[in-house]
């Protein structure tokens, strides 16, 4: 070991002792106040008069702890904690926006951690050789405007930012004219190109999923982000009459479409052994009423996996099924509206993740890190194409979230803030 | 057979051989105009001012007939032709309102078929022993005021009223507001009574179903009306992400639901021979997003057939369904939320309609009267409960009805209304 990893190594331990869970503990009450409601869950869309009050909040914050904060044309929020050289930062954060109804973790909790790196490096008096900055990115959620994480694949390919800007919310305002408005809210805060260099990118989150409960383990270092692919299926038949249509003189969609639905969920038990997982989550039926043949049903499969040849196999035994489904009078058709290939994280970020989850859980005689993937999506995976970039998660009670009873007990939230700092503190001197 | 016996049935004949296809073709056509869309179709849902003044316009037509007018508390019209003793009438009709998009027939052709026999008989000169009344039923449709048949079930039990009269439309506009409007626009028409004395019901109606086009035949005997049960099946599980969930961790409500539609479908299927129809025809998932697990998903159960035995069977399959399908996390319950028993017209009212359809089928060399059972509800399944009653059906071409398309040949309807002519005077005599 060369005297200035022995220096790095003993900055992040430092970093990582002096992370204050009751500290934490406030900050994470304080901003749940913010569209906070009596079911204990948070109701904080993006850019809605909530969100600007949190972000007005979050800036107050930040300066308080000395960062210099700076915004983009996607209205991201910056905390800049100097370095000893201007080098291109070190990036932790996530995103302060909720669903309609989510909870107090979701987001949030890597924002507020970031923050309490940094009040442990202030604390403990660390200088860093480069600078960090914590990131509040804008929509990551995608429930008021489609779709998700428009701030961290915008700042990583701003191309993207003119088709968002005309994404509509559900009261018709455009995604654009939001962000003018969130912009000229904080006026006070320079403004910085996107797709500036970071040296590395890391994301502390709630895992949204039961593997690190069902473990009884309270840290996980994530190895990757999962490979989806979305396909709409549309079974056609011919609406008639529930009463007069005998049974042989039908078309019914719904049944053509269960048949396949039936077929799809065999398929998914089958190939247990190779995780793939399989929602067949949105239906349309026409016209739903009671007493007509549905004649158009429409459902939409999500099927992930983190090994893209079992998502290939899925596609072409779905291409099978497909074929074979020749519904009397009707048709099936797909189409694949959203495929994103799986992301690896590099095994540097991977290794040192690995390091600083393991401490952290020793120290608190905790069983060792599980290497997970994530099903959910996250900004790290948009991140990863901009620099080497890496996550952590927390246990989620029950597995649940995007809801108010979304949990984790705060000895592992405090345990993930320790490994983030000791992550974000070593990264920061290399 | 008696002098009188032979006078009723010359009268018959003759009626029947004075319908005159033209006049009821153009009568289709002028009342297919109230309401009339580009698409040949009709949207003239109950007491809508369309639908009032097609109402105005029956009357007057009905009026040049030398009928007398009449309505009742749920402002059914009443068109008499005076008979020789003022004995309860034959009645006959349907009713004048359509779906939200429906054709010119659907109850349409009942009404001014009847207006039909009514020019017959006074062309022929031919007075009958019982006065005949023509109906035109309030809001058979359901589709603005739920649920169907409120004129004819009221007619039979007015005790339904005061309920119908709360039911509001997708405006908040009260059924009893509308009622009260209707009646107060035909306040030169007098009101009768509810529930009076009524010698015989006959209504001709469009098949809405494939059974006469596939049998080729103009006429059909309507024997009775299939029982019908709805239920709602309701399963539970537990919403979670779709990506984050391992699929042994899920508790898919989706997954159950589609299990149990397989296993309905395919029973059905077993059950070919005994003629049961099913359908699942409403469908709600929550929270119906794509990346979601559903946690609830409804579906609906239409089954119908002419043997009840054959739905109490299907009622116990249900159960033992229910009771195997036991869901991780999750539930499935059922409930039954609509049952009507099958209605069985009068051997006496099928033989007459036998040999009226076989009469006006042989001298226009058609093949004989097919006899079917109706799956659709009608009102003359209510007035079952009140007199002898009994229904004809004439062919949709496809099967097609609740559509622009509905069709059926001229030269089909114009054997209904010779068929319902004969019928109507026949029973008059009687």
């Amino acid at each position: 070991m060369t005297q200035q990893d022995s220096l790095a190594r003993h900055a992040a331990e430092l970093a990582q002792d002096h992370v204050n869970s009751g500290r934490l503990q406030a900050a994470i009450a304080a901003l749940a106040a913010f569209g906070g409601r009596d079911d204990g869950g948070v109701s904080r869309e993006t850019l809605t008069d909530i969100d600007l009050a949190a972000r007005r909040y979050l800036i107050e914050q930040a300066r308080a702890l000395g960062c210099e904060v700076s915004t983009d044309d996607c209205a991201n929020l910056f905390f800049r904690r100097a370095g000893k050289a201007d080098l291109p930062p070190v990036l932790t954060g996530s995103h302060a926006d909720t669903q309609p109804v989510g909870g107090k973790l979701d987001g949030a909790y890597g924002v507020l951690a970031g923050l309490e790196v940094i009040a442990a490096l202030n604390e403990a008096g660390i200088e860093t050789l480069r600078p960090i900055e914590v990131v509040a990115w804008t929509n990551e959620e995608g429930s008021r405007f489609g779709p998700g994480a428009m701030g961290s694949s915008a700042f990583v390919d701003p191309a993207c930012l003119p088709a968002y800007r005309a994404s509509v919310d559900g009261a018709n305002i455009r995604f654009g004219d939001a962000l003018d408005a969130a912009l000229a809210a904080t006026d006070d805060v320079p403004r910085r190109p996107m797709q500036r260099p970071m040296s590395a990118c890391v994301e502390l989150h709630i895992e949204q999923g039961p593997v690190l409960e069902r473990a009884a383990v309270p840290l996980g270092v994530v190895t990757g982000i999962q490979s989806v692919r979305w396909y709409r299926v549309e079974c056609t038949g011919v609406m008639a009459h529930a009463g007069t249509t005998p049974m042989d003189e039908r078309s019914d969609a719904m049944a053509t479409a269960v048949g396949i639905a039936h077929q799809l969920y065999a398929y998914a038990a089958a190939e247990a052994a190779s995780q793939l997982r399989l929602t067949l989550g949105r239906w349309q039926v026409g016209p739903n009423s009671v007493n007509t043949i549905p004649g158009k049903v429409e459902f939409t499969i999500d099927v992930r996996c983190v090994d893209e040849a079992v998502l290939a196999r899925f596609e072409a035994t779905l291409d099978a099924m497909m074929a074979q489904a020749r519904p009397r009078q009707g048709g099936v058709t797909y189409q694949c509206f959203f495929r994103r290939p799986p992301t690896h994280f590099p095994a540097a970020m991977l290794s040192l993740i690995e390091r600083a989850c393991a401490r952290a859980s020793e120290q608190a005689s905790q069983g060792k890190p599980l290497h997970l993937t994530s099903g959910a999506f996250h900004d790290a995976m948009y991140l990863a194409e901009h620099c080497p970039t890496a996550m952590i998660f927390v246990p989620s009670k029950g597995g649940i979230s995007h809801n108010a009873a979304e949990e984790t007990a705060p000895h592992e939230l405090f345990l993930g803030a320790q490994a983030l700092a000791y992550t974000v503190a070593a990264l920061a001197n290399q």
